[in-house]
């Protein structure tokens, strides 16, 4: 073979490399799997973008569960309306609510495990396509669960089950797991502005 | 008057000063009038974040009116959803979309037009508890309509009617008219680990 036809063969040679390359990487970006979002930050909209999620997945046919991790007046309006779907969303508000008043620590870790045992059994089963965990941050955030239970149940769950976490300060352990984190940043805040909460729009 | 009493006297009168301009930020604090968040910035959930408010709004018995200024597969969830609800949700999408690969401006004016219509007809409508006005940003960021234009509608709005608006790059003199800003920040993405997007959830 002519030093032309070697040096021609061995372009070939890394061609095929290159091109066999990229064929792994377009089939590796093709794969269809459930993915963990976090929403976390100081900034709003961190349980309504779970919620305009729920939407999104009912206009998609799916099946959805919802466990809210503190109950309180800030998301009355989404539990009314999503209520109306009893077929296709399965919604449960931690009973008790905190006791951060009364700071009854054992009250508020017994509540907190009696909603993790309604997500639990979400995350597995695979009829729910999207299982909402609002505001699940913060019960981590005061060791109300263990991180490890929580972590292990998201690793275990089905292949194809999407989940939203919601609240400030996710954990890192939480974070390293997860497919796509977003921080809801406050730029500008209408109590800043003098407004007071009110229904429809909890600021 | 002793000095002891003159001392206490302009005490009383510093307190009474003192009380007056609390008792006023409390009366400000107090006034309801409808607020006009915007959701901007590179990460998600900006338009599920506005989405979700239009459940908490539903659920609290109001009217909605949704234009979505850009047309696309990424809310076609939402859009099936609530097209659900015709009495209490008004939805418009876009008609052409963008024309990005022809690069046809004129087209993309007359489209941005057609939409801003329906949404300027909303803003004047008192009926209408909450507008959304979903990817606008990105009108007024490529100047398809005057940002003097949809600030006036927004500033002579019914008082009591509430507007999100959402997109990456909201113009300064929008956020300065905004009760709420929040920036949706990106911290970790999903097709960074060659995940597609996929029906339920668009990441």
């Amino acid at each position: 073979m002519s030093d032309e036809q070697q040096k021609a063969e061995r372009h070939n040679q890394r061609m095929a490399k290159k091109k066999a390359i990229v064929d792994e990487k377009i089939q590796q970006a093709q794969k269809e799997q459930g993915v963990l979002i976090i929403n976390t930050g100081n900034g709003k909209g961190k349980s309504s973008a779970a919620f305009g999620m729920v939407a999104r997945a009912l206009g998609h046919g799916m099946k959805v569960g919802i466990v809210q991790f503190i109950k309180g007046s800030y998301a009355t309006g989404e539990e009314a309306f999503f209520r109306r779907f009893p077929d296709e969303v399965e919604y449960h508000v931690m009973g008790e609510g905190f006791t951060w008043e009364t700071q009854d620590r054992e009250r508020d870790i017994a509540a907190a495990e009696a909603a993790w045992e309604q997500a639990a059994r979400m995350l597995s089963d695979p009829s729910y396509a999207l299982v909402i965990l609002d505001e699940l941050n913060i019960v981590l955030k005061y060791k109300y669960l263990a991180l490890e239970t929580v972590l292990s149940a998201l690793r275990q769950r089905p292949a194809m089950q999407h989940v939203v976490v919601t609240g400030r300060a996710a954990p890192e352990g939480l974070m390293e797991i997860a497919d796509t984190v977003t921080e809801m940043g406050l730029l500008k805040h209408a109590f800043n502005s003098g407004i007071k909460a009110q229904p429809g729009v909890e600021l």
